[in-house]
């Protein structure tokens, strides 16, 4: 079995492992990150990291109505300008922690006074040096170059952070969604991709479409697909892909909609139509029986969390899909060719 | 001659008309929004006026210090959460003025008692209706489905609401590398991309390659060769590309550099060696001598205003890229297939 594979199979085992963790200590990440005084979030992170951002910048967003920022780490590395967090919470990803303009910014940040959380794998490394306070995600070693148990991991530990901040009864609720994640997780990882991969094998390039919450798993999949199998995937939201990119859209294209159940789905739901008359193959992941009976290509979610958590579950049949196709394509699933694990970007 | 040529021969002039208007009444701008207890900017909106917004991110990083979030207006529409805009700036950008959920955002600003500024070409909009300030584009009627004049309109008028924030000393010196802008764009409209196009005339799949200030012109330069031409192109910081997508770049790619004189000049010439190891064909915009050299197809930047404004003009030879490569290909320049000019997402 590949690395690759068995990474992918510990995520539930991963998730359930950090909730046992931190939910004890969510009063502390309440107090140290929930000051009264935060009036943004800004988040900072590179490459699946910056997807499980995406995924933050929604939920923070409708938890807890804050603006929210995705940082431009080279505002510092190549301007030499150091942004001004007052009012901000600022939130770093890195699953390795390496990444010099990544620890840039949550140094300037716990400098200036504001709270400044890594969520990292490596405890020991310079991001979590860094920071005013560190959420160790407690993976274990991830060797495959893909990224998955730090990817679900680290939407597990922002969707605890976020709940940290709510009030006792929503925090209550919230906590018994997040107490189911791990069995779902389970039964999601028993969906069989094989089909969908066959169905997809022609396939050379991928338009990945999500929305809200769910648009940082159209970003993580279309990324998981390219890395692994080299099919040329890109992600989009539905107003976005109307806006341009459907013109280049003809037949011999292929669109995967990912709508699992959350209020996300009639907006993707409704590309369906207009990508099916330009002749695009369809494949689809969702729960919804009226959107699987027009794909080509149907990949039926099996169970589902509440619909704030679904990207946390939506991402791993992704991984699964990516990892069939590139091994149909002969692809060696845990050095996928020209990339390395760890990137210093500056 | 098409439409598309036209509006795009009339850039100059548009800048140069919105420049005398609005350059004296900085004054009420500064009134207006730079009101002492803005600690972060919100910005909003879709599409070419996306990419422009890109380009205030860093611009109002790099000028004001202060965290910038590019708005998800789908909370809103989707989830119904209306974010709490305290301490925000918010800016909406859109050229028709007409998209619901962009304009759903600025009306909740305007309510909440924040600053909310309008950049439309409309301004009998709902978008300016919806504002505490409007900042008209003035561009004329734009008939051409791809944006062009309303694009380097917007990224003036950008350019002009963040240099209305400064101190008097750095403002003067703002506004006279803004006062030399429409001849600089002049001079660029001059640059012959035929060859250009002629040498990617075989491309299915282009990398656009930009960072920092330029990143926005990356967005908009493979927008604007997608909508137009059919091409695949896809837009990457060269830390992004580096963390994944070039693992699927083999030989038959290509990749256009976005490299300008500014301090994100080296990040992106960095990316020359890599990408022609693994067998791509380079297209490269710059006034770099050493960079040019090692291209397959230059495009030398004929002349360039401050660092700053250097968007502003690398988009043009993109856009006439853009033009070229889809005149090649046989396609309606004004009416590429399947867009329409308006696109009203909620």
């Amino acid at each position: 079995m590949s690395r690759l594979h068995a990474e992918t199979a510990e995520q539930p085992a991963a998730v359930a492992r950090l909730l046992e963790r931190v939910v004890p200590n969510l009063s502390t990440l309440r107090r140290e990150l929930w000051r009264d005084d935060v009036s943004s979030i800004v988040l900072v992170a590179r490459g699946s990291s910056d997807n499980a951002a995406r995924y933050a910048q929604y939920l923070f967003g409708i938890e807890h109505r804050l603006p929210v920022a995705l940082a431009t780490p080279s505002l510092g590395s190549i301007y030499g300008v150091e942004p001004d967090f007052r009012q901000a919470l600022v939130v770093a990803v890195s699953q390795s922690g390496q990444s010099p303009d990544v620890v840039g910014v949550l140094d300037a940040a716990r400098r200036q006074g504001r709270p400044a959380l890594a969520i990292t794998n490596d405890p020991d490394s310079p991001l979590a040096d860094a920071a005013t306070c560190v959420l160790e995600l407690g993976a274990g070693p991830e060797r495959s170059v893909a990224a998955t148990k730090t990817y679900t991991t680290s939407l597990t530990a922002l969707a605890l952070v976020a709940v940290a901040g709510l009030d006792t009864g929503r925090r209550r609720e919230r906590l018994a969604d997040l107490g189911l994640l791990p069995d779902v997780l389970e039964t999601v990882l028993g969906l069989d991709t094989g089909a969908a991969a066959a169905g997809l094998s022609e396939v050379e390039h991928l338009l990945v479409a999500g929305r809200g919450l769910n648009y940082a798993t159209a970003f993580e999949a279309a990324l998981k697909i390219r890395e692994l199998s080299g099919v040329v995937a890109e992600a989009f939201s539905p107003p976005d892909l109307l806006h341009g990119p459907i013109g280049a859209v003809s037949s011999g294209a292929a669109a995967l909609l990912i709508a699992p159940s959350e209020p996300s789905l009639a907006g993707v739901a409704a590309l369906a139509a207009p990508l099916r008359e330009r002749g695009a193959r369809l494949a689809v992941l969702s729960a919804d029986a009226s959107l699987l009976a027009v794909a080509d290509v149907p990949l039926r979610l099996p169970r589902e969390p509440a619909d704030w958590l679904t990207p946390v579950t939506t991402i791993v049949p992704a991984q699964r899909l990516a990892s069939a196709l590139a091994a149909d394509r002969g692809r060696d699933l845990d050095a996928p060719e020209g990339l390395t694990k760890v990137t210093r970007t500056r």
